[in-house]
């Protein structure tokens, strides 16, 4: 349980942080705004790709990946804090390609994709030459329950016959996405985890609609984007397109669960650092009624607060990787569901601060704070919104008394 | 200190409501949205232009106007309900005149303006023909604190000039807005109350140039629009320009100050009874883990709490605005400043409660949360931030212990 | 819905004022003090019964009781502001005969208890002359859900025959205490709203045993004191001893849930009133820093969030007096419940807050603040939980969408 | 950073653990109840003073004594857990000889006392012989300033010369009490961090009166007991009594601030995960409603939301402790402020929402809550209420930005 950064670990986080200092961080205000502005669908930022190729020639590339052939080879919690450093950049995570939902899926193709599937889908997203979206949750049921799931994936001999409606589909939007991987219904009268399959469909392949893009809070996180998406009698060769096995979907997407969240809590709490560093900036610099804000009312508190919240979320995002690391996803069960709870509430409140010491700046897009609060607002109910996650956790908790209390057999 | 609604208010009250439920309801959903998507400048809604025939028609028209040969005649506690029953629209006030920052533009003209002034830009505003902007804030510097101003008011014989950069100036990104109210530092010399002056600037006035429109959390809030305006050598003759007379801009803008405020927070409300509503709706009719919403962990705990935090913020308004009725501005300067916290933080907490029981739905624009909970938002930072408000009602509520403590000269 | 004092309340209120700042404001804290001090059982105190004598010659006396033969008649408005400003004192609400439970039980035995009932009992609760308890909340069961209750009184003949535990009896440990009203189950095939009775207990009666006092949150409350009573085998003449009929203890203790409420309410907000006012005093008058604390940080914003939350929680209180002076419970049956929640949760904060600005003192009883904080921490319990409270509030927010979504039948 | 528990750690913890399970888990309860009980003042408890014997023998005394001559030698880290544990349990700190305030009285005397002291004070001390108070909190000036203090310790000739008045000294109350440390001001003139001394009192010295013992929030803390002292003329021989030198308190004081605060916050974090235990516990057996009171309302996600702040809590103090051992006191700065804001604040909202869950049961003595949540409260103001340590953390925080603001000089 040793928090501090081991050696690989620091010299990567200090050259993860040297290159965005140097290539992002000068432009990367205006080129956002720039993006956020142009009509949809998006264009490929030039931009983009050009640090793209500058890290990944220096070596700078797929850090998330813990499999040490086509990645980094790091653990969660050796991970976490070069996460935390590209989260503080809206660019930088797809600059370094450790960008959601591509992570995810590049892990459950690595782990449960056949050849075939790695020579054409993993192998050029590990390039970073095309990017990927996840079409799990539907408009129509409440997903947050998977059991609800209505699209269907039926095998028809050696095809698989997609139907269905799926939206916040991140990264449908991006311009690169070719490929987008698809859970629906197989056999819905198996065990409630194996009825379930995980489709690579082509993002071309006839049936599939981008129906519209969705914004999240009014921001359209371009360049990424969130989609609705349409399967119509979308028909593929099963043996190209599922993964694993029919009914596998389950089984597949716990693999992808636990560091997802810690990528996202981690790039999170980057983005809380930002916040608080520019509300102590404003703080120092702007004054009102002959006072630097820094000195008026309750200021301070709010920034002292403001640290000591990022300060324990950072120890629990930490706590839960290791835990993840040395334990695996069950013994970590809580202590995910712990995180994802707390960072983006504890996100969404620092931010929100920041805004209120910036006042008509905080709410334009002059800062990246308007952005950055609808970001943690958007994760408190992606991947799992606040209650099914406390849900998780009250689980684990009572479990113990539980069984305690309905006694064991003679 | 009677809030249940008089015979007057009853009667507008239904008859708002029933043509808010006629005309605007059924459509408005689609129609916000279309207009959310049109790039700027915005064209007029030819609907909402048709709605405003029709609510004028109806006599329902300059219902916020307190002066009985111009307007409804109504006291800030009868209008309060009518203006709440406006705010769950987005629409709906400018469909009645009743939008900000008109209002109270028209209502510093009918009381402050000469006779060139009130034909040239009153009469077509109380019409609804034109609107207006208020440009006050500006970006340089913290304009909660009047005294920062930087923008010039300049006298020059019988002309005013006027320089400067203003944002956040609400309604100037309307197509129909004609005339902006500019705030300016007249003589710098003079009393910190005494220094200021307004003025009437026509949009077109040579020097005037909107240099963008700011997004507030995202949205664009078409189709009103906030705008950065910037004013170089802008050169205008001063009688029919200068409101009352150069210098009175403090004075002038008080008589603003109270309304306004009470309509935005009434308006809030409706959105925060708008919200509530649709969480009831969601949460019978949701179903997870094989249970309504209603029934699952702490939701019906938070759908008790918001129906309690509504009630009391709508009782604090009333109570306001009875104040300022029958004890004017001073009488109720606490209260106005305790409804500018209370209410934003309240309708804030209110509908992300909402969104988050909607789910993927509620961070989209396929309900109206996602805009209403960044209004909140925003009403935490216009008008006066919370801090500062904060900072009035200390001020009040010190008052008597401090001159206690001070003792009384013999 | 007029809120003003009408000319019966505010000539009351003055004198009721009066009569505390003159009698009971100056020594109160010390008598407070010496009761907390003395071992049980307590002795009555001769200072409030001398008090006592006072208030019943000036008229200021049963102020509580709507009935106009026996009490003032008085609305439940026009007496919320007297129990507000009795609320700001520990030993007021006794001095006028206003105390709780002595109150509801009068109302019971005035409205249910025949006419030997009241010629033993009420006649000298009226006079102030003897005072009572109510023993409905047992330790073995959750006493929130009152179909749980164990305790049970069994008709005999013409005898009934009660058995069973309570405790948080309040007002047992009073010297004065001399009659208990029980409850307990009589039938418990009835319908569940028909089963149990209420019946006087003369607290020598064999078979009562007060087991012992219990401290609240280490307050032993005196001089009313909360007690743990048994009941074996207590066997009472049952014309003499139940109030109306066996089986009717649930329409009984109607009348007096929500008048019951709504005088705590307001008391608590007298006692948060009373924080706030010392907090103020402390602010102006303390120095830390070479500031006096009002000008230290966030303290200015607590108070001033104080004052609004104070506010809100009155208006809130005098509606929901309103609507059952207007309504009946059934009506106000929602606004009783968020009171009960809204104003002990906000008397807590305002109290920690009074006390975190007092420091050591704070934590003392040389001030009221400790014993407030538990008073109030107590109340979020007693008289139903904050969660059966949110419950009722929900239940009667989301009835009208379960109806509508359940339809009606042709 | 290694937060996981070391060999010796962990062994140490078995014991702890084991011992308190035997001796004291059993009896406590009661125990403790029948100390509250007792009058005033107290006599020392003979059950306590078995298992001191039993503690010493088995080698766990000393526990949080870094010094491995006469202390265990275990660094702040290490010892953390060892403090948790002994947290759960309002009697084990004082078996283990590892109770507040004796455990910093015992570093100050060991790293400043000279070897009189050290004979005849620290040996008996060290050995559990005796007890101690320190006396530096003052009732009359807002203490959480220090140079407000107003106590003085004169030198004169050999001999030291003390007068003032200290409340909120905590350990005086107990029967073995026989020091105490007082702290005033000996040179008013010298820089304020060299006007105070630090003076070991002889509880029955002449001159010295324990005024009386204080309640806080009701309890009187019975075995240790904070009381009121005052100094009348104490004259004491000045190389006997000064620790250090005249002069030194302020550098002495430091060196019990930071290990203090972690051992306050370590034992909170015990109670909160009692109180968690004792919620779970209760939330399983309890049923209303026809349901565990687990499976009503909100209460699972108060229970998750619980362990999400207790995690978040004994992260944030191991690596305040961490810090502390590796870079001092001022390295730990923010890092001790942050904790002592944190901590109690957490323990008072987990240990207020066991109270809520256990009803009236909470209120009483019949749990450890009620004592618990005014522990936890307590501690908001003790050792530095939480608005200054929110400054510290805060003036660290902006500090950075201060200084690049200011520029550096040419």
């Amino acid at each position: 349980m040793d928090f501090a950064h081991d050696d690989r670990t620091s010299e990567l986080l200090a050259r993860v942080d040297g290159f965005i200092r140097e290539h992002v961080d000068p432009v990367e205000g205006d080129h956002v705004r720039e993006l956020q502005a142009q009509p949809q669908p998006w264009t490929a930022s030039p931009l983009v790709e050009e640090w793209k190729g500058l890290a990944r020639e220096a070596g700078l590339w797929n850090l998330f990946l813990p499999d040490e052939e086509h990645g980094a080879g790091l653990t969660n919690l050796q991970y976490a804090p070069l996460a935390e450093r590209m989260g503080r950049s809206l660019l930088a995570p797809e600059v370094f390609n450790c960008n959601a939902p591509d992570t995810g899926n590049m892990e459950i193709l690595l782990h449960y994709g056949n050849q075939a599937q790695h020579d054409r889908w993993l192998r050029p997203l590990l390039a970073g030459d095309i990017r990927s979206a996840f079409c799990m949750t539907e408009p129509d049921v409440a997903s947050s329950d998977a059991t609800n799931m209505e699209a269907t994936a039926a095998v028809d001999g050696d095809e698989i016959v997609l139907n269905g409606r799926k939206w916040w589909s991140t990264g449908v939007g991006h311009p690169n996405c070719e490929v987008l991987i698809f859970m629906g219904v197989t056999d819905p009268d198996a065990h409630r985890y194996q009825r379930h399959s995980m489709v690579l469909v082509p993002v071309d392949a006839p049936g599939v609609t981008v129906e519209r893009l969705l914004p999240a809070m009014g921001f359209l996180d371009a360049p990424s984007g969130h989609g609705e998406v349409s399967f119509d009698d979308v028909r593929l060769p099963l043996e190209d397109s599922v993964i694993g096995a029919p009914g596998q979907a389950f089984e597949i997407a716990q693999a992808r669960l636990g560091p997802g969240r810690i990528h996202h809590c981690m790039r999170l709490i980057g983005l809380a650092e930002l916040a608080l560093e520019l509300a102590c900036r404003r703080a120092v610099a702007r004054t009102a009624f002959r006072k630097p804000l820094a000195n008026l009312g309750g200021n301070r508190e709010r920034i002292a607060d403001a640290r000591i919240a990022i300060q324990q979320a950072r120890l629990l995002v930490l706590h839960a990787a290791w835990l993840l690391d040395t334990q695996g996803l069950l013994g970590a069960l809580s202590a995910v569901s712990q995180i994802k709870v707390a960072v983006p509430n504890m996100a969404q409140d620092v931010v929100d601060m920041a805004m209120q010491l910036h006042g008509g700046a905080g709410m334009s897009n002059d800062t990246p704070l308007a952005a950055a609060w609808t970001t943690a607002r958007a994760l408190r109910i992606a991947d799992g919104p606040d209650e099914v996650h406390r849900g998780v956790v009250a689980r684990v908790e009572l479990g113990p008394y539980i069984e305690e209390a309905e006694g064991s057999p003679a």
